[in-house]
């Protein structure tokens, strides 16, 4: 069975590992990308989003730009995790697919409610702004979205903050509307992003690909190798985008627990932390759940084998 | 010279007087209607807003619904103060005018992105919801939009709560957006618009109309008459909406002074409280002004102009 | 009749005028003077009090030192406003009269609890982190305590933010302890004080005395006129904390309107403002008022009759 | 060597248990016991800490009773957990022994000024109220005390909501009092003293030693047993305050590490959380550390050595 998915996304070092796993595996029928402000500015994830189409030869499927700033705060980007361009040392061409004229949110809502109910997956791996805007503009999609799987968060630790995670602090009133809005949502957070770590064994698989796609990974895991030992002492960066693209595609390979979370808005010192109740059992109607755990070593085959199957496309997005 | 308006609202009693005032005023030209939900439900203000252009006669006047709920919080009406259908013991018939089929959000980007620059008033009545949502959507407009002038907030006190008034209480998010986003706002307050009483004499110069529309006014009157005095122990109710028109029509009726302005989002006595600070001049980039003081007289003269000027319409809106 | 009285203090350029009219009003009969940090470091207003003790010649009169900083947050002087000494431009010789060895919180606790049930009145004209720490450790004496008016707050302005008040914003978590407390308050806020204007027809009037504490309430008010006039642009300075000494002893000059008080705690622009619910009548058991009007004449005539009556005493504190 | 320790508590189950800790090991001179309201009335906490100073045979040394409520906050306590007496199914006689006069701060005051810099340890298994109250009052015993060594809070979970501890979210102004004095302090919290589980077998232990006290222990352990089977669905009750006296007792037994401490004060979700900057290592002038682990077989020994020590004084506390 394939998975029709949307990827709501801001590329971004692993947001472009994510889209690699994404559109490199046959069980992904990706319907659209859409881009939010987060890791860079919009016009740079937006920029990256339509030059990594190119890259991976996937150049008819339709890129928007959406939001370029959160619902009420401030913009907040990390270049200093994932450099000027947002996508660390790697150097993309100037993109060639041309950006879809419709606003994020008018490709999320239309997506959505073009296909039949629970057809659609969304994943999310930025701020979560353009989603937010969407179920405020069509609350209908609510209902017809299989289920949300975003990558942010966390049960116990944060990055940003001690403890809230960058894409839920840079927007966590978009955070919350998400998180409550009674769709499935399944939060892949850092306890179990920080379990993905591109070790110098899995940097030498991407290598021994010998493709230009492999190499890419490699430069991608090198950026953020450098960045995170910098930032935050990693001696190996925790990937944490695909996880949450790996959860769709084999649920196995990262396990999850039915728990209430909502989002904290409020507070002096935990303001974006995504608040976990995990002290029962949850109560009947939750919705929401949070990953626990990664199986590292599937976890990577399968981001191994996703860009093997994306072979060495032309920079123009001709398979190879 | 005429304005060129679009109007968003909650219809919701005083509404139906600003709506009276704006469509009777050869001094305004409606572009378009949007609705929130606010004073009644979303599906409660979009029939009266319906209802009402048909009573006004102007059903060629697009009317566009738009958010059901706050951008982060959860809805919040006042049926206590504007009854069970909105309209107070006003009952109009089921509308005959057609909905617009556009999202308020998509109405409020295209009337102001095909307009020129400059040349578009928005007069905000209702909770501000959609302009929040079609700013972050649309950004582009923010720079558009000739100005904003809103019914919401106070300086000095509030109604909802000892300092927060219903509009922005409601959604004090999408009130931030709003306030701070760089384009003009005139913010006309409960510090104004409790001096716009209905006083008998009002009242009777309504009445003295004689006409259908003249006894909806009155009607629409007495029901805030017996709600503030219940709720809010006020004598003569004060109609808060028509203000924020007639500050467009006849600015000289509302003084206003330029002030910063922003919104309370996170306090435990004053979320929704718009925060104004007169202790000083305003700074030269100052792009937020506060209604100060209103002509009693001449506002209600304008009003009950207004109505007189539409005439007495059929039900389905063929001019008498 | 003679009230007698506690004075909770922060001298602090207004806090001297306020000990001057205390101290000179036949009205009171001061038991004892604390202090706490506030619009100077403690060490620095305690020495004030002493200082003023000799020069009003009242050195029998306990004079003890209270908290250092506030009950939560970080202190927070106004050296800006009351100047390096606190006295702006006034020197006074090194205190003779010795600190009470007692701390504040005993000396409050003690002299209430030693005087009969409803006896002793408050006056606080600084941060309320003495009298928050005094009814926590001795809870027993707020049922004894016959009222307590503060200066500080307001209700539809502020000071140090557009609406925060310095006194309350210093320690907002003790001043909520004390509003809530069940006790008496009376809170003469900056509605009301900014309405104390020291006019050049007043500085006069003091000139006129011919006495050295006549020539001191000069040099007071040309220290404040030069703060306002470079801090808030106040052409004449507004006097705050004797007009709580004055409702005390002449409750006539200052009018007050029962109404709840609280005190936010949480707000992002609104942390330390007095929120008053001025809406409808006050609940029957509401213990808090609020100042809403000074009469001037009467008020200054009472602050210049006070110093008078002080005569010129010699600064060892024999009466001249 | 002997610790000389000070005893903030409210017992309160646990605290029982931690009072027969510290009473019955020679590692610890126990030099005054306070209390303070928190999982009972102050009443009722500070009635149990007189008998069970009878029980425990230690009627000379000081018994103070504290605050009856939080800096701030509304009272809170806990009779779902520890019952109606606080000491669940236990019943003790009356107390003979007397209260000490003092108030609880005055004792923790002068206990540290009376003793050699560094030479008293505070240990704290309830609100910390009083120890807010005392620092506040008396600052300058802050760098006289050795450690303070505190039970509350948590790394990763809660138990009154899933971020927050009771006895930090009963009190946590003074919490963030306590945490950011610069004294050291060691947070025992419940990810650690969820290990403290009284599993059938410890509880065998206390029954064999054939003692009323081991008796009584056995009893507490019961009542907490009931009572988080119930509330929060443990099967071997928590036993938390004793974890943080072994600390001092034995610091091998629970291993600790450096990391700030803060106490959210604001949060919708997380006000009363401990949050733990754990992200990297702590900055050299880090006064806090917080508990990571438990040796549970050496804790129980303790505990159960620790009673076996008690033997079973008469119930008016001589040594039988």
């Amino acid at each position: 069975m394939t998975h029709k998915v949307l990827i709501d996304c801001d590329p971004g070092v692993d947001d472009a590992l994510a889209l690699m796993l994404a559109h490199g595996s046959p069980e992904l029928n990706v319907l659209a990308v859409t881009t939010c402000g987060g890791n860079q500015t919009l016009e740079k994830v937006t920029r990256n989003a339509l030059s990594l189409a190119d890259e991976l030869g996937k150049d008819w499927i339709p890129v928007a730009a959406g939001a370029q700033r959160p619902l009420v705060r401030e913009p907040l980007t990390a270049g200093h995790v994932h450099g000027d361009t947002g996508l660390g040392l790697v150097e993309l061409p100037d993109p060639q697919h041309a950006l879809d004229e419709r606003h994020a949110v008018e490709v999320i809502a239309q997506t959505v409610l073009t296909h039949a109910p629970g057809e659609v997956t969304i994943i999310a791996t930025g701020p979560l702004t353009n989603l937010a805007l969407a179920i405020r503009q069509y609350p209908e999609i609510v209902e017809r979205v299989h289920e949300v799987v975003l990558m942010g968060g966390g049960v116990t630790t944060g990055n940003l903050t001690p403890v809230a995670e960058f894409n839920i602090a840079v927007d966590p009133e978009a955070a919350r509307a998400v998180f409550t809005a009674g769709w499935p949502v399944t939060m892949v957070g850092l306890d179990t992003t920080h379990q993905a770590l591109a070790t110098p064994e899995v940097e030498a698989q991407f290598a021994a690909l010998g493709t230009r796609l492999g190499q890419i990974a490699v430069e991608l895991i090198r950026s953020y190798r450098e960045a995170y030992k910098n930032n935050q002492a990693f001696a190996n960066p925790p990937c944490h985008d695909p996880v949450a693209v790996a959860r769709v595609i084999a649920p196995e390979l990262v396990s999850v627990r039915r728990a209430p979370v909502d989002v904290e808005l409020r507070g002096e010192l935990t303001t974006g932390q995504t608040v976990v109740d995990l002290r029962g059992s949850a109560p009947e109607d939750c919705a929401t759940a949070v990953a626990t755990g990664l199986d590292h070593g599937g976890f990577w085959a399968l981001v191994v084998d996703a860009v093997r199957n994306l072979g060495a496309p032309t920079p123009h997005g001709k398979q190879a």
